[in-house]
């Protein structure tokens, strides 16, 4: 797998590449123990300050290592990692080192103990921004509070879960700027 | 466009065509007045009962319709709608009719007042489950109550929004079924 080099990004920026629907690969760590889980219940909650919303279920051994450092990194991987992503799922951390197993490389945040992935070519920063109904739904929402993308990745063949084992592959862009008002775009 | 006939559907298994990410639309009615909204920003929260979280801006027109009903219906479209779905998040329901303007067909719903759309493929009639974050984040969960899916539809080209007027259209599956655990299927 490629590794990216990625450089800042605004961070009122990040829907463009959550917003699509892309499951994505969750990192975390805590007190020396790190983890990847595999996520595909998220969305975007604002823009500024830039809040994700989204479910990570108790039953993850990631769910510990989140909830105690109040932190995670969102990254984004693309149709070559779909093996590893599938992977990731199907595996617990509390056994093995998921980093070692899958042959990921850990680049280091900025901002938060967990590390980023280096084989995806975007990674958000986040620090739990409301933790008020993790009991009830295992809802968080997080704050993106540093962003990291490629630039050289103009069109990510992002993937997108659709259940029974399918992704379905980002395709085709279609663009109608010109129909937007602009104050939308 | 072309109009489908839809049937009931698992509510289990709604996850199949809103994980993915799709751009939806929302159609909405109280009181004799009806409106349709665009929407990027949900996802799903739990398969039983079928949760679904989204944001719906106090900005919008639906708003005070789908609060004061408490209920909505989320249509799925596809790109040969993508003019349409543009058009209708740029425009406001407070002055015109968005069915009449957008030549859309109301279909009736079975527990809600606010219609299916006819157009879309999919659409999954909701009920207000906690409204407890709707003044905080304008956040909505709603309970999917009855779901309507065209079974001809095998691969719906549904669009992904990404911001600045763009929308990346579902390509090529891939089927990694045989790596999945059982139980995670």
């Amino acid at each position: 797998m490629k590794r990216y080099k990625k450089q800042d990004y605004p961070l009122e920026h990040i829907r463009r590449h959550l917003e699509p629907g892309p499951i994505v690969l969750v990192s975390s760590a805590w007190r020396g123990e790190s983890n990847i889980m595999t996520m595909g219940w998220h969305m975007m909650m604002e823009f500024t300050p830039a809040l994700v919303g989204c479910i990570i279920s108790n039953q993850n051994h990631s769910f510990a290592l989140i909830r105690k450092s109040g932190a995670c990194v969102i990254n984004v991987p693309t149709a070559d990692m779909a093996e590893v992503v599938v992977g990731i799922g199907n595996c617990t951390g509390g056994k093995i080192d998921k980093f070692e197993k899958f042959a990921l490389t850990k680049a280091p945040a900025r901002m938060v103990e967990a590390p980023l992935i280096a084989e995806c070519y975007a990674s958000f920063e986040c620090r739990l921004y409301d933790a008020s109904r993790i009991d009830k739904y295992n809802f968080f929402v997080w704050e993106a509070v540093k962003a990291h993308v490629a630039p050289a990745v103009k069109r990510p063949k992002t993937i997108h879960y659709k259940g029974e084992g399918q992704f379905r592959v980002a395709g085709e862009t279609i663009d109608l700027a010109r129909k937007f008002r602009p104050e939308y775009l």
